[in-house]
């Protein structure tokens, strides 16, 4: 439920974008791959007609740029505007200047489409998106999952331990702070987007689907050659990374379209949770407006069905190439339910697969393609469960990522072909402050903190041989707390009942005020919100995240980059310019 | 007062090491620079004699090893433990093997002596310290100083645009949250220590000078040749980070002998706050405890005093190459006050260098060194700062520190001889969540925060010459939150009365209570602390700390690694290994 309200909060369709003046699509310093598909929209306000405004790139008609003619709407949809489209355009390589002219106003735009060398550097591209990653986090999982021992971790993250590592800003060109749907969309096209949209630019169209699109690096591969896809997630599949992959709609919540539209790109291995959006509008469980039956149509495209671990493993075993693997309803377990507390869904679910055995199935489906692969993997409950401030399972489920990625590494080998990039989406505000101490004296949470000098290692029980805690619940636990939150209290221990729910609606049905279920421990600290009313959970932060990566082009990554730069790194490695 | 409270909440002598058994230092897995100097100590518990026990080295009688007598002390000092010790040891290059047995219980620890290469590859050596310099910093440090468009930024930060980076575990060898006396200690000796500690292990020793001690890197360039040495900071010079490089203490606040530390290593340039410490102590003014007069013994060695940054400037124009800098009774004021708000100490001390003037003047005097320097510069209110939850006052640091490393980048330019570096000491809670918006409904702070699409960029005022805005009390401001605080109260606006005291003594004279100040502004949010009653500021965080560096020796830094490390690359680059 904490997940609903993200979706609710961030589902406002908000205006992007200048309010007066005209507005270009892709908007300036947009950097362009050679050849890939965009839509070409310049909207003008107060409708005028074509023969009021000029549009102009480089100082051409745009139809002479672009070799295709572009269509004018005056009065868009019977809007206050006019627009100018060309949709599917692309260019070759060059600086770009658009002008777009109304009367007396000129708005200027610049992109930058760039080529991609060749020959082709990286066979194999595996993206880890670790959502919500935070520093805290990878300190966290490296002090549970690595041990800790005079200041010195007794073992090193898979993903620490890469050649190169840069800091990303996640920004989206709205505002300062990204949702995940626009900060996924950055890493699949390259683009700077606005909170909510995916694979779009965020234009006045009335519907989610018709606003500006730009081509996800899924579609550039397919339509260019003969690599192999895999999207891995332990969300629903339609979730905003995932589709990020395949998507092109405002509203990441139309779930229905975006299963289309996996279908219409039919990514070699698709897996993770949200079954109920690919099943017909008369099939029990189903969340779909129509009667399209998405399991049949995966089917007939040549696809086999999993819906359980065994099954997908049975899948790898038989050789298949394609397999769609829905294993939840909604989204999978997370590691500390699959493995600790065994909440969550795990009794109506059994057997579902974990983050890092769907990796080990994508990789053996996938290696074997002759013309390689780019596979996206994503721990998606890292972000979720910060925003339940449930941290250890959002640091559980980080361990689980850097399993993953120590597969890949596995994988990679001496190849030295395949590029292997971690990188969250965006950031929250998760800081580990010291140790709750028991044995420390007084009766309140904060009584038991220690800090500095008193900040004593935890005593969690013994690693597992996947290098998680088998016990969590003990007397000296880490204090890691949330800089965002709404009404809510905290109770400093691990939640073995469930995910954390922070805050629930109140009498008044539409403020959320405390959970008291959390209240009334021995040691429940009472949090006055500091989010607006409307917020049951955290809220994301737009710290920048850290990317560690290693492969060919790896090298690429330094300093701080925009989030669209993992793109265009991507996009070079591959060498997916060109006509 | 803010600081007052750190010092004393880490004051305390805690017990490092394990309650029973031999404890040797250096302790396990300690990294030793070949030849540098070091303490061997063994503690037993039980005060055995001699006969009780033994000590071998790689199977031998460490007087073998160390080519020295060792000295055994039963019950040291009367003690419950007897000691047994070699001062001013040093070792070759290897691996060595220490083992400690009593009865039937044997200790062991394992050290590592590493070789540098040769020949040496840096000429010089700038150490930038952000002190508390979070990821958050930096990212609010480029909105403010470079720009925000769409989710883009108009400039790069001159520490995020380098060569390499690589994540720092800040821990010392106590507890899992450092401060910064034991974090800088690891940059400049190599080795973990614990809370509080300054150039020495943390024994059973009851006075503060008698621990175990290890050579800094002044120390061993000192020893060894002919090179410069710079202290630069904005704080005290005697407090934990600019002392880091001279003293040798267990407890930080020993400010009296740490001047004598100064005055017995002699680093070239000496400059910050802090003059009490230099006065005999019947001048007016002095916190000395004694008669010597440090001033004169500095200028009987040469050094030039400056009170002021005219004078310091007039100095490096009559070519002084010693320089003894003291341009306040305190901290220097930060850049927030020395531009903008004119609070502080400014219209007591209206001629104080800021750290790029400082910097800048302490290049000047030690680049003619033919055998080059090593420079170390601290910002150190970046950490003060975020201690009294003032973000404003920290990230105005943060953007001084990188202005001063632009004016380093400048001087290294394509020198190909200058090893830079950056880097925190350790981490506060710190992250941005949205923006303040003045003008969104509502009568509570929470309510005028955006947060996603509604984080709509700040309106700070235009930048001046050097990049900090020229006004930052402005309608739509970044929300910055601190995840740790005692009671308090958020005015969501920056504090232009002077910094932030979040909390004051209670009328129970202990436990701290929220400044009522900042508790009756139109929006401010009364918070209940989270820290311990005796806290009355924000405490350090675990989190790992991004380190970035350019310069021969910079391609060492990739991954993450311990914050001794960072030691070793200093120690590489210039060869200081060796006897």
């Amino acid at each position: 439920m904490t997940t609903l309200w993200i979706a609710a909060a961030i589902g406002g369709l908000s205006a992007a974008g200048p309010v007066a003046g005209q507005t270009i699509y892709p908007i300036n310093r947009a950097e362009i791959l050679e050849g890939s598909r965009f839509d070409f929209k310049v909207e003008f306000p107060n409708a005028p007609t074509s023969a009021d405004v000029t549009v102009t790139i480089n100082g051409k008609a745009p139809a002479e740029i672009f070799g295709k003619a572009t269509t004018f709407m005056q009065s868009e949809e019977g809007q206050k505007h006019s627009a100018l489209w060309l949709r599917g355009a692309s260019l070759p390589a060059g600086n770009y200047v658009v002008e777009a002219t109304q009367g007396t106003n000129k708005a200027t735009v610049k992109w930058d489409v760039f080529a991609t060398a060749q020959p082709r550097r990286a066979k194999n591209v595996i993206l880890f998106i670790g959502d919500g990653m935070s520093v805290a986090n990878r300190t966290a999982a490296r002090i549970l999952s690595k041990g800790w021992d005079e200041g010195r971790y007794n073992g090193e993250l898979a993903m620490d331990d890469m050649s190169n590592m840069a800091l990303i800003s996640t920004s989206g060109s709205d505002s300062i702070v990204t949702d995940s749907a626009n900060a996924a969309h950055a890493y699949t096209t390259g683009h700077k987007s606005c909170v909510n949209a995916l694979g779009v630019y965020c234009a006045k169209n009335a519907l989610t689907l018709d606003h500006p699109k730009v081509e996800t690096i899924a579609e550039v591969i397919k339509r260019r050659g003969q690599m192999a896809i895999g999207v891995v997630t332990n969300s629903e599949i339609e979730d905003a990374t995932p589709a990020s992959m395949v998507a092109h709609t405002r509203r990441r919540s139309d779930f229905n379209d975006i299963v289309k539209m996996f279908h219409d790109v039919q990514p070699d291995v698709i897996m993770g949770g949200g079954s109920p959006n690919f099943l017909s509008k008369a099939t029990p469980g189903s969340k779909r407006t129509d009667e399209q039956d998405f399991i049949a149509k995966f089917k007939e495209a040549g696809y086999t069905l999993a819906t359980t671990k065994t099954e997908m493993n049975a899948a790898v075993a038989a050789g298949s190439k394609k397999l769609l693997g829905l294993y939840n309803t909604g989204n999978i377990d997370g590691a500390f339910d699959l493995r600790l507390a065994k909440k969550g869904t795990i009794s109506k679910f059994p057997d579902q697969p974990d983050v890092v055995e769907q990796t080990r199935a994508a990789l053996d489906m996938l290696k074997g393609n002759p013309d390689g692969f780019f596979l996206m993997v994503e721990s998606a409950r890292i972000d979720k469960y910060s925003h339940s401030l449930d941290w250890e399972r959002s640091v559980f489920d980080t361990i689980m990522l850097d399993n993953a990625v120590k597969l890949a590494k596995d994988f990679a080998g001496d190849r030295n072909d395949t590029l292997i990039i971690v990188v969250p989406d965006h950031a929250h505000p998760i800081s580990i402050i010291g140790t709750y101490d028991d044995d420390r004296p007084g009766q309140l949470l904060r009584d038991k903190l220690g800090v500095y000098a008193e900040s004593r290692p935890p005593n969690y029980g013994p690693l597992d041989a996947e290098g998680y805690p088998t016990k969590v619940d003990t007397s000296r636990r880490l204090a890691v707390v949330y800089g965002s939150y709404p009404d809510t209290c905290d109770t400093g221990r691990p939640n073995m009942s469930g995910e954390r729910v922070p805050a629930v609606k109140g009498p008044d049905g539409k403020t959320n005020i405390a959970n008291e279920k959390d209240c009334t421990g021995p040691l429940a600290a009472r949090k006055t919100g500091n989010l607006p009313f409307d917020a049951n959970s955290g809220v994301h932060s737009a710290d920048d995240v850290i990317l560690t990566a290693m492969g060919p082009g790896a090298e690429k990554f330094r300093g701080h980059k925009p989030n669209t730069y993992v793109f265009r790194v991507m996009a070079e490695a591959l060498a997916l310019g060109g006509k």
